[in-house]
């Protein structure tokens, strides 16, 4: 690890505009076509866009000739307003095209390629008499994105959205990695199976989260992963989530037909619209090959790059924290007090300790010196501040202050320590979901991590939000996590959101919107445990949005010696993985510290492993089954390859032709133990070092559960001489 | 008018205990008594405390041995712990008594009287079991002030509010001055009636009022002034609302029986609860005269004494306007530009002027000017920031920013140029109810007020809340009023709020909340036109709450003058008693400067007034009909009368008596002409200056809808020896 360097490398981003706008203005016939064609560039995609005879708005999509999207029609119904969702003629169209290249601050890639071949339909009623709507469509190689734009005009200034009505006609019964439609959660385990099992499947995959919301139609959350029987893969979702609910899709089992379905407000509203606006893009990710999906940046092309003036302040960073003991049955509490009732105005130097409270000096001054030792960037500190006692279940608005420590938390003592150690605290902002509350604090909030050196805070909103009425996915909460990262960044802080609305790749416009958390992550290992197969699905659903602050790196997987009866459902090499195969910039070494230094030489590949990247392979993939890539850190000559697979042995495969030709580099490769498993043995594995070039391929056994995690640096002569060579 | 000598005045209460308390515990007796019985000090009220046979707890009033409140029922509906409705026993019982008088940083006295006897009742409940709340009883010589308390114990820790069952049943058909219940607004217009009148009135008087949510049942607002047909006056409100919803009375129009209607929330909740605490006093002010209702001081004595450290900053304020020409037709507007929908982020240098914005430099200057001239202390202009066109009607969060002006308001410059002159802007905070945005914008708000030398807002809440779902009224609402103020003080500024929830004694606690609106005021002059008895009720029901920002002073009465055909529905004089019948600390002269320069004879009245007191004598009362008041300027020997009558022309009646015996002074009495009336003649008044002593007594005519103002003060021997004697 070498963050110094790779925040030396954040840079604005340049744009090479490889061919310039081509426009076809076919709005002047007199003539006008009602129907329109636009292809991808690689032409495998077609999408065709027609209005019906009521002069409603459809489109459908192909891919190398196989039907993807059926018709489907396009529309808004609304409140105030007429609807939009016929009477519609066409009164102009435009097709662009555009291909650029532009580079995030950090990512999967230090070069992201953007190029579409775009439709600009202008669409008119009669009621009211001439108000327009225009529906964009950018076709890639990889997939299409479209959206609905409401120019200001006359006739439309401002609309409340009743519902959204885009419908996704899928072509068959295809098999769906879902999870049940919710307006507040997405912490819900993966289902597999076909689109027409849903409604035997939907009770008992409502499994009980916090604060959840189910939805009372029968739907599923986006990203929707689905593979259909001639073996097309096609992902669901949408980006740019900006000042708008999040949508859910209805699923009718019987037609297959996907619909939009927007999350609600306290009145029961879905949102309200100012002219000039646009809806999000939903986009259609496709290919006839898994890893393509997991290759595509269609979602991140179609985000607006960040309007951050500074951005040098922002860098990834790998931490540990004061975090996991406290799913470790009965070890430690965030809370300090007996008291089961307290307020933010209370003594708490007056109650009583309970004695088992996490964030205290001495625990946090042992993990400093361990993130010191180890070359961690910072320390994450859970339970600092006061109101940990009651913070939960009473939907309660001054729960925390944000500002004050528990007694036995010298904010301004530990940060010196921390800092003369060349380590930063990280902030953590648990909300219980008071949003107002929050945003009353903010700034006080931030000025106080600006005074103590703070630079990065995990946010939480665990609950029922208030405003009352108000849920975790709506409009109001959209742009409430959109505001907390754009006052986050007028103070230089990171911000790492849990139990936020799932992300559509807003980190291009706001990075340091660093990561999230948004989906059931390594916290669940320790409530009832997550299936083998969890990991192998994320990268296909909930990670298409965007980086997931998955926690993992839990060595000591057999939770028993902490007395109960948990376990984490993976071998450690697994654990290994994920740092490559969970992509984040922001990654936690979960696991408690005497646990890493039981196993120093596995350790070895978390201290190693790099948090930013030039380019990523995607070498082999197929949802729920198994994910193995392969990716070279940022400006540095090295790589890291992850390969998981779910509950079934199996060999990978990693070529590494993606390796500079004509050279040799060291691979230290950490593998399961042949009689490792998830649930026998997962702390069984083994460590070598080979010597690989690009014609090299490594076939490895992965345990049951279990995976292979991979390091490639060079070396000079004498090292490589010493080492065998990988056939 | 001496505000730099009324600043100084101002200083911290001292409390001066007469008596300690006197406590007497009864909880120690083996049998408890069920039934209490509490009298006032001077034994004319009687409060009977008593449980029914469930086990309900009840009480009783009565006034003289006449029943003021027949046995009504207490208790709290909850959602999530059993109900606080029956199954209590009494387990302890406190009868205290307090004697202090303490000093308000400014009001309507110096010096105010605390003194009642106590009733403090522990109920305990079977289930749960052992679950205790209070009922605290203060009995005043004015009346009665209960409310309930929750203190914290395993039992009880948090809970919600259904519906709060407090009962007063009334004894007969009384007459009622009354508006009716309404979440959202109290800027309605009087109906004075029998209680069982109501139901066939309440549609007609249900008039338009902006964001108006009617409530469903039978319903009236407090203060609600009742007067029986024995000549009682009660009064019914609340003192010290804070974290709960403001309370509506249901109407029994057959058993003539109130009971408590609680504002709910978004989701129909009515309040959310965290013991130790307490719900706001229900307030019973009671006389068989209806000067003494004014005179109360009960429940301003039920509110806290402040907490802040530093009141320095706080003083009472005289001010004019750029603001009443906004309401005069076609004058002039709030908004800047000839766009129709705007938003924050646009360049309003770019929009094209429409020519009439009222808050431009020139006509700011000119209003400084006036305001130098006259010895005004500040100038309030309203229009000054971008938002305007569109702040309305369109449930808009993001409306105004409060720190952006219109490119035509030079904010640097005119502040500069008021501060040269002695005075001061008044910011204006319109909100357009949209509270969250307000909150998030808050902090830089009142640094932009610190930085230009602003001390006093005008906040406004027009329009549907946001949190979308919440209402004026409700405990979301009520929080941020409080959170606006508390937060104000930090910056030292004081806050005139408009269409907030009406005024509960905060004023105490708060005192930098020097001011509201939250009644039907003045620019209903200028939208249909007041009632001439408008102004007879207001001070029974709105101000038995607090201060109110009424903004008298519109010497052109008659409005045609403009255009349109609007009438301001008094004479000139009544608008000069105002300054002294309708109690505020922050007095407007709310006409254009054009019409004072018109009348300077008159004008000099409004010049003089005080706006802070010594002491305040209630001459004349008869609600909805006329009042008289006489009160002493602080610190001064002057004295300032006003009397009003309704549509009726009466003979006013001021016994001088109230002045230091044996001494002249010399009396300027503005009166109404002979032929003058609120229809005809409204400018008509004679100014004549006599000699007066505690002896004198003025009968004085005023004309239908009129009024008389007169000013008191000291003369040298040679200005008295050259005035005729008042007989």
């Amino acid at each position: 690890m070498n963050l110094t360097q790779n925040t030396k490398r954040v840079r604005k981003p340049r744009r090479t505009v490889r061919r310039a706008f081509l426009l076809l203005f076919l709005g002047t016939f007199a003539t006008l076509v009602q129907a329109q064609t636009l292809t991808s560039p690689d032409k495998n995609l077609t999408m065709q866009f027609e209005l019906t005879g009521k002069g409603e708005p459809t489109y459908q999509l192909t891919y190398k000739k196989k039907p993807v999207i059926k018709q489907s029609k396009l529309g808004i119904a609304t409140h105030d307003v007429p609807a939009f969702l016929e009477g519609f003629k066409v009164v102009n169209t435009q097709q662009n095209t555009l291909d650029e290249t532009w580079k995030p601050f950090w990512g999967e890639e230090s070069s992201i390629r953007n190029h579409y071949n775009e439709l600009l339909v202008t669409l008119e009623q009669q009621e009211p008499k001439g108000r327009q709507i225009q529906l964009r469509f950018r076709l890639f190689n990889d997939g299409l994105g479209f959206r609905y734009e409401f120019p200001q005009q006359e006739q439309l200034n401002y609309f409340v959205i009743k519902e959204e009505h885009t419908e996704f006609n899928l072509t068959g019964d295809h098999k769906i990695f879902w999870i049940r439609g919710d307006y507040n959660t997405n912490e819900y385990a993966y289902t597999t199976s076909r689109i027409s099992e849903i409604p035997n499947l939907i009770e008992k995959a409502t499994h009980d989260v916090h604060a959840q919301f189910p939805i009372d139609t029968l739907s599923v959350q986006t990203p929707s992963m689905l593979k259909t029987a001639d073996g097309l893969y096609i992902n669901i979702h949408e980006a740019a989530l900006v000042n708008y609910p999040a949508m859910h899709l209805n699923v009718d089992p019987k037609t297959f037909r996907f619909s939009s379905h927007l999350t609600p407000d306290a009145v029961g509203n879905k949102g309200y619209m100012q002219t000039e606006t646009q809806t999000p893009w939903r986009t259609i990710v496709v290919s006839d090959k898994a890893a393509d999906i997991l290759a595509s940046r269609l979602i991140l092309n179609l985000n607006e790059p960040t309007k951050y003036e500074d951005v040098s302040w922002i860098r990834p960073m790998k931490y540990i924290g004061v975090w996991w003991e406290y799913f470790v049955s009965g070890k430690s509490t965030w809370a300090y007090s007996t008291e089961t009732n307290v307020k933010l105005t209370d003594d708490f130097t007056k109650f009583t300790p309970n004695g088992r409270h996490g964030a205290n000096n001495e625990n946090v001054r042992r993990h400093i010196d361990f993130a010191a030792k180890h070359g961690f960037d910072a320390v994450l500190v859970e339970g600092w501040n006061i109101g940990w006692e009651d913070w939960f279940g009473n939907w309660k608005e001054e729960v925390f202050d944000f500002v004050t420590p528990y007694p036995d938390f010298d904010v301004k003592a530990l940060n010196k320590y921390a800092h003369s150690k060349g380590v930063q605290l990280m902030m953590h902002h648990e909300t219980s979901a008071s949003a107002t509350n929050y945003e009353r604090r903010l700034d006080t909030a931030f000025q106080f991590m600006n005074k103590y050196g703070y630079d990065a805070v995990k946010t939480g909103y665990v609950g029922k939000i208030i405003p009352r009425g108000e849920q975790h996915d709506g409009q109001w909460m959209v742009n409430h996590y959109i505001h907390v990262a754009n006052t986050a960044a007028k103070y230089k802080i990171m911000i790492n959101s849990h139990e936020a609305v799932r992300p559509t790749g807003l980190h291009r416009t706001y990075p340091n919107w660093i990561a999230q958390e948004s989906a059931r992550g390594t916290e669940f290992e320790a409530m009832g445990g997550l299936a083998p197969d969890h990991t192998t699905i994320l990268p296909f659903t909930r990670l298409m949005g965007g980086p997931m602050d998955y926690t993992p790196g839990i060595f000591q997987t057999d939770m028993s010696i902490y007395g109960g009866n948990q376990r984490v459902n993976t071998t450690l090499v697994k654990q290994l993985a994920y740092y490559v195969t969970m992509y984040s910039p922001l990654q936690m070494a979960a696991d408690l510290p005497e646990n890493y230094e039981r196993f120093p030489d596995a350790f070895q590949f978390i201290k190693d492993v790099a948090l930013d990247w030039d380019k990523t392979h995607i070498l082999e993939a197929e949802p729920g089954d198994y994910i193995t890539i392969a990716r070279k850190a940022k400006g540095q000559n090295e790589w890291f390859v992850g390969g998981i697979t779910d509950e079934n042995a199996r060999t990978a495969t990693v070529d590494f032709s993606f390796l500079p030709k004509g050279k040799d580099y060291i691979a230290t490769i950490y593998a399961d133990a042949k009689d490792a498993s998830w649930n026998k043995n997962p702390q069984k594995y083994t460590i070598r070092k080979v010597r690989v070039n690009a014609k090299s391929t490594l076939k490895q056994h992965l345990a049951p559960g279990g995976g292979v995690a991979v390091s490639i640096k060079e070396g000079d002569r004498s090292e490589l001489r010493g080492l065998k060579k990988l056939k």
